[in-house]
């Protein structure tokens, strides 16, 4: 059978901060600028995950669209939705969450649910103008 | 020369249900759930092709994508906009017009029409939130 | 208090055609093209709903855009998404569905739900380039 | 001379809760659930600004699109961008950050910086599903 | 029957340079910027045009959305797509081509051809940051 | 560590024709129609830049985008915004400025620019139905 990828687009808004805590405030200002705020600033993140594998003869499908929208919603939308990423996910407590480490993590966290037989990649939004790519090489 | 892909954009609107003919209704709902409505639903489907080869020392192009449009439409757009995909569409009387199969479909019909040379693929989006990828592998 | 317009997005996928039943197929043929295809076609309409009013004191929001993305879930998006115009939706069993009627239909039911100190305006896409704006007028 | 309406649209991120601080947190959760998570969530924002009037005829412009730019950047982009509404701007220290209450904030910093005989509206996504406008009415 | 406002998209790419034939090229620099390069710049125009008026009881249209494409290829795409304004476009020969010429020039050009029971409107988008609108006035 | 890919999206806007000088008026026409006007047209082109690579494990960058703006801006958006390809780019006095050429142009220009580490690709929209990706290959 043909091996095709499918791909659903979700989104989240959420908070973060970039910087290390074991840096000073003039160095994590210094490498990442405004973005280091000590009160925060947000995005709207959008994320599109795909899987590749063969159609199913049966259905037609690689993998089931809505099955997969649910899964995204609760490994996720819930736990990042309206959340503070630096203070509320237990990921970024001591990872700096730049969408390159943010893809990883939701990479990793889909990787674990998604039938192995089926590759997986994640491309991350953090903004219309800067997003990130990830598929687990 | 230097190998460059080229990509181009067309749109057509359809009908479709998802369900196969030897299930009973009732397990087409189980599986296709509301997009297995005997009545139908449809889409604003949009399609992404793209040719891959080395660039033509003469004109500049890898193919010329005024021709590629012409091509989509003759073979793609005319069969299958305003159409019912399950009534009217040879190839899906008896496949499921999953987003899967309708891009193998489409990627079967213009790699006939396409020089052996250029590497095929197609994008085709169901929904902004749903589409499936295909490269002929 | 500043008087100023909530505007919230909804998407819903159905199917059908343009067509008079009092008319011949010629005539609609000839009238709707093919838009009158008596095997249906479909689109993801996208819709756009609008209130405008003064903002509350207490809440600084005019209405509550959870809410409103319930009511239209409730109103428009459950008995219109994965449907069949012409088949299924009472509204449209004697009216054509055009773009121009359905956002009239979709106006109407909201109206009555929209507490009346609020103004309602509608815009329906039937596809990126063709859509409709109505206000009640 | 015909009187045109000319567009400009800008970004800027920043982190926001709704709520109230002489509500319970309670409260403040019932009225505007997620969206008033104490440790803020935050938005990729995106502004039209629109200013209505003649076109001058020695120029051919309403208003120079570049001056407007360079207005939005200063009174709007670099007071809010990468910043938390509650926290750091000083309009919303005591007025919650709804897209509402942002949108007024903004028309009033631009109204007072954008000639008289022009007519001023803004429009405000908080998301691409969620947007406000304001004339100043 | 309501009134309701049909929109219909459009698009056209052609070169351009704001200047004003009376002026010192120091004077078109110091006013125009970059925008008076000589050498000419360009866009992809995307134009949306509006016509409000009441529903007809027979079909179900305020006006055809295929007989407006047709207008608009006729009077504005073919005129204008893949033209210079200074340079071929009669109507901007002592005109500078700025985006609110242009607009209220395709609104003069289409309300010869639109029934006078139809209000008119355009929207003109230079690039997806600048765009003005006229209807007019 | 995780190799990611980041990208980010850039814009200019200039004008072109495609032609060779060593053909005639016709032949140029005759390949590639209105694009050769001789008088130019334009477009508003839309950038993303790819840079694939480990992420960097103090900061959790690949590649700080700040530093990519920057380095686009100088190296791309500068020398090519407002721009006649064909008069005033000295890569393309000899080059027809199809979409591929100034792909690879731009790749040729960023990879000096670029750490040897990284992998580089750019996708380049001409407009948003014709766009090309090229990867150094």
């Amino acid at each position: 059978m043909p091996r095709v990828t499918v791909h659903r687009r979700a989104y989240f808004n959420a908070a973060h901060r970039l910087y290390r805590k074991d840096w000073s405030d003039e160095k994590n200002i210094e490498v990442f600028g405004k973005c280091s705020n000590p009160n925060y600033h947000g995005h709207n993140y959008e994320l599109i995950v795909s899987l590749t594998g063969e159609i199913d003869v049966e259905t037609g499908f690689v993998y089931d669209l809505g099955k997969l929208r649910n899964l995204i919603k609760k490994e996720i939308e819930t736990p990042f939705d309206h959340k503070n990423f630096n203070i509320e996910v237990e990921e970024f407590k001591n990872t700096n969450p730049t969408a390159e480490n943010i893809a990883v993590v939701i990479y990793n966290k889909l990787r674990e649910k998604i039938p192995n037989h089926l590759d997986l990649a994640v491309k991350l939004y953090e903004t219309p103008r800067n997003f990130v790519t990830y598929a687990g090489k």
